[in-house]
């Protein structure tokens, strides 16, 4: 029997590389998409082309509205996603895409998700070097999440824990589009701009990390922008 | 400015009791109940009187379908709820209605709306005495949850951390019974078995706890059960 691997899937680069990742290392994928109240759908529908790219054994995805607490513009329409940061400006303060708690409403319910399937890892495509400065992507808060779930879950307590691997951690953006491409992930199928347009704003952090990446690892970005930055 | 927290609040008899341990000691409350796909709404019907009766601030009900899992006898009807366990037996094994990383979801979306609503205390009704033998009841999980909450908010980081508190925790069901009646809790109006008839079975591992907490404290149930047990 393969083993099984609990992947978090939002459908954007980072997610879809380490996807392909646990798919590389040998484990059959239950992917999971967490619909939040995120502004777009958008996202969710590469998730879905992601999963099935990769061909896992099951794509799960939850809703959960965090538009009733609001606190993030990615779940709030009212307030403004930042544009145009400098490269060198970005990650040094928490900005307001920041969605509270988010990595760990994520990781908790994938943590359900990893019990009931009998999966031994969760995989998540959080990064600490080309990110937005959000608490939830340090590498210390993931080794105090992995010790809070080995003591938090059956299998946990019966010995057998729930492994959370973050592959993409200390990767800058070029590496991870020289992974990805690597292990050939549809690029074109991936969604990372904050907005929701048909096209990306190619101006909000996210979109400015990714073009980064693909421009650092020499690189044409596939998805369609909506101004030629370079 | 008064205090805040958000009291996780399932219309049980520990969430109720500790929803108004935390008024008397002088909190704002936001209550917060998940839906999250467990048998009956039974539950969601007493959380909206008790955060009513208690003249919560904000009561905000947040639907997260777990039943996508499944794995659960609470949120799996193919699965048998255990019944007419003896008092000494429970908490022994972890039974079927142990629904996978069900605090650690709970306690994550608590921590969300904790830091939009600038909470400073989280409460959850949790007990690790007269209890069904839960893994993440126990004192040792809270505090590993504490140590990552600690890392996963921009509260935290900025100092500003996020108290989780369990005032139950080392509570016999008798002194629960005795310190809710003190402060004055409508039992009438709490919920906690895990079936959702008119009235309460009187034989899941829940009634036989929440009867055995009466029966010590001297008190009659004001509830109604399906059948007289003493």
């Amino acid at each position: 029997m393969s083993k099984k691997a609990v992947c978090l899937l939002s459908g954007g680069l980072d997610s879809s590389v380490t996807a392909y990742i646990a798919k590389k290392q040998g484990y059959e994928i239950y992917a999971l998409t967490i619909k939040y109240g995120q502004r777009h759908k958008k996202e969710i529908d590469s998730a879905k082309q992601i999963a099935s790219s990769l061909n896992a054994k099951k794509h799960v995805i939850i809703d959960l509205n965090l538009r009733k607490f609001g606190g993030s513009s990615l779940t709030d329409k009212t307030l403004d996603i930042e544009i145009d940061h400098k490269l060198e400006d970005i990650g040094k303060k928490i900005p307001s895409t920041y969605v509270p708690a988010r990595n760990t409403i994520f990781l908790s319910i994938a943590l359900a998700y990893a019990e009931v399937v009998n999966a031994e890892t969760i995989f998540i495509g959080a990064t600490a070097t080309d990110y937005s400065g959000y608490p939830d992507c340090r590498p210390e808060y993931f080794e105090a999440f992995q010790k809070m779930a080995d003591l938090a879950t059956k299998k946990g307590i019966q010995g057998k824990k729930i492994k959370i691997k973050t592959p993409l951690l200390k990767l800058s953006k070029k590496d991870i589009v020289k992974k990805g491409s690597k292990l050939r992930v549809p690029f074109e199928k991936t969604w990372s701009c904050y907005k929701g347009g048909t096209k990306a704003c190619g101006r909000c952090d996210s979109c400015l990390l990714r073009l980064k990446g693909f421009k650092e690892a020499n690189m044409k970005d596939p998805i369609e922008y909506q101004s030629i930055l370079d």
